[in-house]
């Protein structure tokens, strides 16, 4: 280098063509506007409510769980070892993991065919590496969809086609179709992504049949279906079994967070992944799941034993019930979409709303619901939101892999208080009927 | 499915070609053979000391992190969402470890141009995901070299162009050549990737003169320089300044670890990041820090914020000095590879190594040396070495990507006490005795 030389400078052009995409920057741009008024209202963030986080719990859950592995007969020096170095790819706490999906979620697998991961987001991101291998490779996916997995598979070069939701739901005939249209161009489709419960973005859930259906459909066409479920446990009354609960032949692999039900910032999540692998010759080489974690060790090595830790002494705490534990923020949650509905409705009275064009889901929980307009929300929108109505929402585009979406938005009703609710829907309805004219 | 449906069996072969490849199961194959002769003494793994570890350690940091963000003005509302929620994608700890880096490192770069990261290895696959992007770019680097980055770039089916260190330690005519020699055939060389400092696997330590010619070799042929230095602070006596304190051009993208200087169990890590990022039209968007972060919110989202805040609480603790902090360490780490070189002196006395042709390097600190000896060091002869010599090591050929190693392996001297490797280096003497029959 000489005295002169400026340094280096990077061309966007010669970075991932990722990085020029809308998918990896929406998220970016959203939280810009957050920043840049800091007074609006935000039904943005897919966050879960503070009011049910303590701060000396962590203490608490870290103790709980070290005393769980001397009472199992660690030595100090194994605790230590268990906190402080390296530890297994796969993770420490499948046992509890396995444990609690069979108290819980009728879900009964062996703990060697979980692997324990760095959120919800890194089981994606292994899930689709493992499964989606080459440029002959297609992912599905029901849409709109959760951009962590359109990220996913950008990030990676994997073409994703998406199957449309449409205004009554997912429907098995059009994932059938879009297979079949895959596989005519030479394409080979290989795994299909679907939230069942309570759907991010759009807030809907699968019907048992459908879901009996999709996995008929999964064994016909032979495909893996990715299901990705974090809103079941904190969604007010029953709910519908999870594919994998109905999976009699190991077309699930479960995509699982425990940033819902437990904490965020402790980044833990967790895959299912039971099928069998075999080499060439037909010999059982082990899981998926073993695979997986493979990958993951050139990923991030080996989940935060300490954040791990943390985890395990929350199971712990609720005796492997996460449903007992989240009853409390399933009810707040199901009364914050309640309200939200009641306010919408109030906003809009029936004859208004016709007129203008606006309508909504009523999702049975979840963190989301989707609102559609008469006019673009896209950015441009957003930002004159934010800017004279001081409220934020998410253009319902961004969840469109392929295009759509845009006169929606998402609503998360999740992280606000019901006074929040009522004094966001009210800056909403005034951005509607503004931007309406 | 039908009734009869046997499940979904996967094929090997369908899934990513990476699980194919050696470098993602060598690993796996030492960690079984590890698993097998539990009584066996090893030299494999690149772990830390236990002894510098005290579990009640966790709580008090964790402590100090919290009570630090008090008394820096955030209300017991602000500390509890620091704990609990999503956090910033790039991290909330970058002041700090902007702080140490200048402090202890000569490193000045502002907090915005660091990403935290899930340890090292998820650094390095941003940096490689965000700067060899396509089929005609290539990374080069530094061969023996560490697993992980062979492993990313295999993930992303990046290729990787090996430069050989050889019997002096790596040659910058070597890299150029190497970059001359992929542009004739139409690549893109794009970043090197080095352990200046004690690497990885080999001991080795480039000399300041090359590190100079080496930042102007990069400005030159405009490629970017991976440091990867773990070792450094744990290492005894002065060091050599690192490629990024001599980088005056933004050449230098400094993948972070803290696993060796702090605990490999908060799996937290970093990179700097500082180089500008121009679009089409020239205008600057940003850092490549923050494109980093932005491939990183498709993978980990954010990294756990419970493992940062005990990382931090360390720091905090050292008063931002990690060299002082591992002073004890690094004298321990210089004791053992002292008593390493001295016991394989005692086990081959000159004629009989010479005879043999035995060898090996005397690395002046760093957890690692290679030893070269007469037959093929591969795991049949890893397995052999285990079962009739209770003791384990690295085969040196999992480390070059393209092949090579055959008669070598790598020791490791970081997690034995003194008596262990004292009886280890005679019970590898043995198994190389009967092996070089």
């Amino acid at each position: 280098m000489s005295a002169t030389d400026p340094g280096a400078v990077l061309r966007k052009e010669d970075l991932h063509r990722s990085l020029a995409d809308p998918v990896l920057d929406t998220m970016n741009f959203l939280n810009e506007v957050t920043h840049r008024y800091p007074g609006a209202i935000s039904f943005a963030p897919g966050r879960p409510y503070d009011g049910f986080f303590e701060t000396e719990d962590v203490f608490r859950h870290l103790r709980r769980y070290l005393d769980h592995l001397e009472e199992n007969g660690a030595s100090p020096a194994d605790v230590r070892s268990a906190l402080f170095q390296y530890g297994p790819t796969a993770g420490t706490i499948r046992e509890l993991i396995a444990d609690w999906l069979r108290r819980d979620e009728s879900v009964d697998v062996p703990p060697e065919s979980i692997v324990v991961t760095v959120g919800c987001q890194e089981a994606m991101f292994l899930a689709v590496r493992a499964l989606v291998p080459g440029p002959d490779d297609v992912l599905l996916a029901s849409s709109p969809c959760y951009v962590g997995i359109t990220g996913a598979a950008r990030l990676l070069d994997v073409e994703l086609v998406a199957v449309d939701e449409g205004e009554q739901g997912f429907r098995c005939a059009d994932l059938e179709a879009a297979i079949l249209a895959e596989r005519a161009r030479g394409r080979r489709p290989r795994a299909f992504y679907v939230i069942p419960d309570h759907s991010n973005p759009s807030g809907s859930t699968m019907p048992l049949e459908t879901r009996r259906e999709l996995l008929d459909l999964a064994a016909r066409q032979d495909i893996i279906l990715l299901e990705d479920s974090p809103y079941r446990l904190v969604s007010p009354g029953e709910q519908l079994p999870t594919l994998k609960s109905l999976d009699r032949a190991r077309r699930v692999v479960q995509l699982g967070s425990l940033s819902k039900t437990l904490f965020p910032g402790a980044r833990v999540g967790y895959a299912i992944a039971d099928q069998p692998v075999v080499d060439a010759a037909g010999r059982r080489t082990g899981l998926l799941a073993d695979e997986l974690a493979k990958i993951k060790s050139m990923i991030t090595v080996n989940t935060s034993a300490v954040g791990q830790a943390v985890v395990a002494g929350m199971i712990l705490a609720a005796g492997g019930r996460l449903s007992e534990l989240n009853a409390g923020p399933a009810a707040y949650y199901g009364d914050a979409m309640r309200v939200t509905l009641e306010q919408l409705a109030a906003a809009f009275p029936r004859e208004e709303r016709e007129a203008l064009g606006v309508r909504w889901n009523e999702p049975t929980g979840g963190f989301f619901l989707a609102l559609t307009v008469p006019f673009r929300a896209d950015n441009e929108a957003l930002v004159r939101s934010a800017e004279e109505f001081g409220v934020i929402w998410t253009p319902m585009s961004y969840f469109y892999p392929q295009g759509g979406g845009d006169r929606a938005l998402r609503l998360s009703v999740s992280y606000l208080t019901h006074a929040g609710i009522a004094d966001g829907i009210g800056r909403l309805a005034a951005f509607v009927r503004a931007a309406a004219r």
